[in-house]
């Protein structure tokens, strides 16, 4: 098990690569782990947005979790996504994660009827109750049709190991707001949709994220940058590694990173039907920006 | 198996019975499956929205559909809803149900990411190919994040099983845009959301929705007057019947259906957690109006 | 003055035919006047979102209401649009169209923040009391930030001129609901997104749209077949005017109205920059249809 | 004439003080104007969102800027607001406020239809032209019905005296985007929405915002923190000033500053009926919120 008592830095969100049979691709997936630990990554995130979690069995998400937790042997914590409709499944799906050595899980609710209040934090708490690892709170105005407001979040973060959150609005107003509420119980991570610097300057711990897989060593320059306070040469990078994120932000996010991933030389293939690959100008593009930025 | 040449009239959205253990509750679903048949409706649709399959696993939900089948015993038609997010798991659930006795599948794509109009008709073909029955597709702009567009529906409608559509979205000019471009290929059903004389006018073939399990002998005369071109005397029936919907519009769906069927005296039990079930004040509205309408 | 004892039918929305020195082209509108009224629709609506007064200085907007009336001289009522954002504007918009002749209002919230119901019925209120003649009350959840919510219009529809409420939303089952909601005290005008035959059925007065300019005849037509119960020939005819709303519905409203009366031979102009005119494949498009259906 | 070759730092976006005749009451705006540039504040922006423009007609706007301008008496530069929905009348209102002394205009366009690209870029570009001072585009899509796109924003950043670009969306990696586009042609401002330091810290010039009047001394303090880049000094203050945004962002804005206002001792008045005043406990929570903050 990993070192668990504080998370923060550069968690990638990883892709699930699972062939048209259905077959999760064991061994690109460990190679991937490998080569971001190598990398200097802070942690890992199987089974969030990028990992394509909607798209995946319950029997496939298992696999994925423990073949990252075997690649990892423990050298950076695996915090794995559990995404759930309901409170039993949510609670039963956290238990295996962390029987298959999960360290942690990022918590998911996938509402399909609008929820009360009480509705969403009773999901969270059953979460965090079944999990004996450091819980993350996940919040995605655009995802999720129950959304965590702040009244639910400041309760949340009393529950002992509900310790993160990730904001995957593009409201970085609200960050600071959460940092507010929540007087230091609650760490805050950074999705894609914020500029990382300006969240670790408003307190955040760190960043999940997609590109991660793509820039790994860049990030965890950035975060190097902004944890030593130099600012302005953070700034200076976190510009160019911006330019990374508005060129993914053009495609569909699973289709755009499995696309990278490939051109880089790992074989993950492409997001599940009937969601597609990128296309010949997609990839072209996708292309010339990772050679500009050396990253081919 | 029961005929399916041509699917028309009233077909209630069964709810899910289903206990805090996650066990169906298989006698009472099977009793209103009786009493849904005794009171004359033309089919039964298990697995919609008001059936809460979002919350079941395949498990529970293949059991459902088992259920109701044997329930059913080919006096009217059988078509059980599949809904999945791969074009792997679309098409193996159609399967599976058809292989359960299902007479046809009320086809619904459950997108987590924006897909292109490929892949959602992608989807809808491999759900087709898979069923040997009528095909209903489901759209609703509300629930689902990747929706039917017309020109989608129109090159659907060429499909030879893909005979039917339910539209879900409360905008019933859509319903005569369906209509216009599809030029008698495509029967029409209604939902909640639209008003069932209107659509009968139109030229609907009926109508899917939850408050069916509720007034279903009600329902049935409204779709006989309508077939009979009494459009009087069905917007009589109609507005009474309306109040009903306007009614529970006010309550999340589920809990408002399986509420109902409480006080009607079938224990299906509240909706599934973090769903909450009816409040006091909830109830006590709904048995007033069921009291009003002599449907306790 | 018309007779104002009872709005019902077919109320053409006008255009704003206005050139590019902001001068108001009398003699086109008075054409058009004529020929609508020629064409026996029931009465005139100046200044809605067809008439785009979004657009139009309040000098251009009481001009056209003193062409309009002056043109239809009594013969059918001229129900000219008040849009306002404050109480004050609102109130003195309604004075202003009464002193030129007007018959009535459409009255038109234009709120730019969100606000409470009392402000969004004090609004309605005071263009009431300003207003001696019939008002109805317009309601577009797509273009307006304030809506009416059915509590506001039920109360609403206790004040004695306030008679009419026009619904341009594209839900139709909300006109039964303020039917039930208003038990007879509101007559229901549908919109261009509606199917004004459904509407007529639901017991609704007739309709305010835009396309009345264009199909005057057979709107007309079709309310009367309506209106004497013959829904199956009603049916017929309006599914042949539905495919003109859809092939309208493809392009900017006022765009696409003033393109369509410039085919006809009315010289309305184009919109009021920065919006554009249809481009030459709509007009082709739009020609087309009109071919087809004999309007040309 | 105040100095407009740089504009940067602080300025409050100015409140409209009307009584209930409709009269602008000049004293108390005077006042307003004094106070603010005496603590500091780089510059003044009557007839923003804040300042009710959409409540005001044109002699009202006009007289507003005509104070403001008298008071500043060339001190600081006065940007004031032009916001319109046609071309010609957006070119007219920005002759008529540079007529009457305002150093630049904040281009505001108010779309009653969706416009394409080619119409919001043709409004700005006639803006720009009818001015001879600077030019700061608006963007907020929460309120205008057509936004500013990226490759809009390009092309007008390219037109000399188009300047600056105030985003009031709640998305600060918009902000970085539009910087990376536009390299360095166009200076960009924070919205109440967006954190200032955050938005500093990217490269922004300074921030317009309501909150600015009640807050001055402590935004020019923290505009002067960022820009000597002490940056944990600037994140104390900024955390503390979020929280002032955080309470407001609670009640609708107008009645919330002029509130405030009235609090610290200028009897601004409400906002424009049908908008309502604080009630009493907003009054309460605000008046709270500045004696925590040594602001009354």
């Amino acid at each position: 098990m990993a070192d668990t008592s504080e998370l923060r830095g550069v968690f990638p969100y990883l892709v699930s690569p699972v062939d048209s049979d259905g077959r999760v691709m064991r061994g690109v997936l460990a190679d991937l782990v490998e080569h971001l630990i190598d990398a200097g990554v802070h942690g890992l995130t199987p089974l969030g947005s990028t990992g394509e979690f909607a798209y995946l069995s319950t029997a496939q998400r298992l696999e994925i979790v423990e073949v990252v937790v075997q690649a990892a042997r423990g050298r950076v914590p695996v915090i794995a996504g559990v995404a759930a409709t309901t409170i039993r499944d949510g609670g039963a799906m956290a238990r295996e994660v962390m029987a298959r050595g999960a360290d942690g899980v990022l918590a998911i609710l996938e509402a399909y009827f609008p929820l009360p209040d009480s509705g969403v934090e009773a999901y969270f708490r059953a979460v965090a109750e079944a999990t004996d690892g450091p819980v993350v709170l996940y919040t995605n105005p655009q995802f999720q049709r129950a959304d965590l407001s702040l009244p639910v979040i400041r309760r949340l973060s009393t529950v002992p190991n509900i310790r993160y959150i990730k904001d995957a609005s593009t409201n970085t107003g609200r960050l600071l707001s959460i940092i507010n509420e929540t007087e230091g119980r609650m760490g805050v991570f950074a999705a894609s949709a914020h500029i990382p610097a300006c969240v670790m300057m408003l307190g955040g711990v760190g960043w999940m994220a997609g590109p991660g897989c793509i820039v790994p060593r860049q990030s965890v320059k950035l975060y190097e940058l902004c944890r030593n306070g130099k600012w302005e040469a953070a700034m200076a990078l976190q510009r160019e590694l911006w330019a990374v994120n508005q060129a993914f932000a053009r495609y569909s996010l699973a289709a755009c990173i499995k696309g990278a991933l490939e051109l880089q030389g790992f074989p993950v293939g492409a997001p599940l039907p009937p969601q597609a690959p990128l296309d010949e100008a997609g990839r072209e593009e996708i292309r010339q920006l990772l050679k500009r930025m050396d990253l081919l």
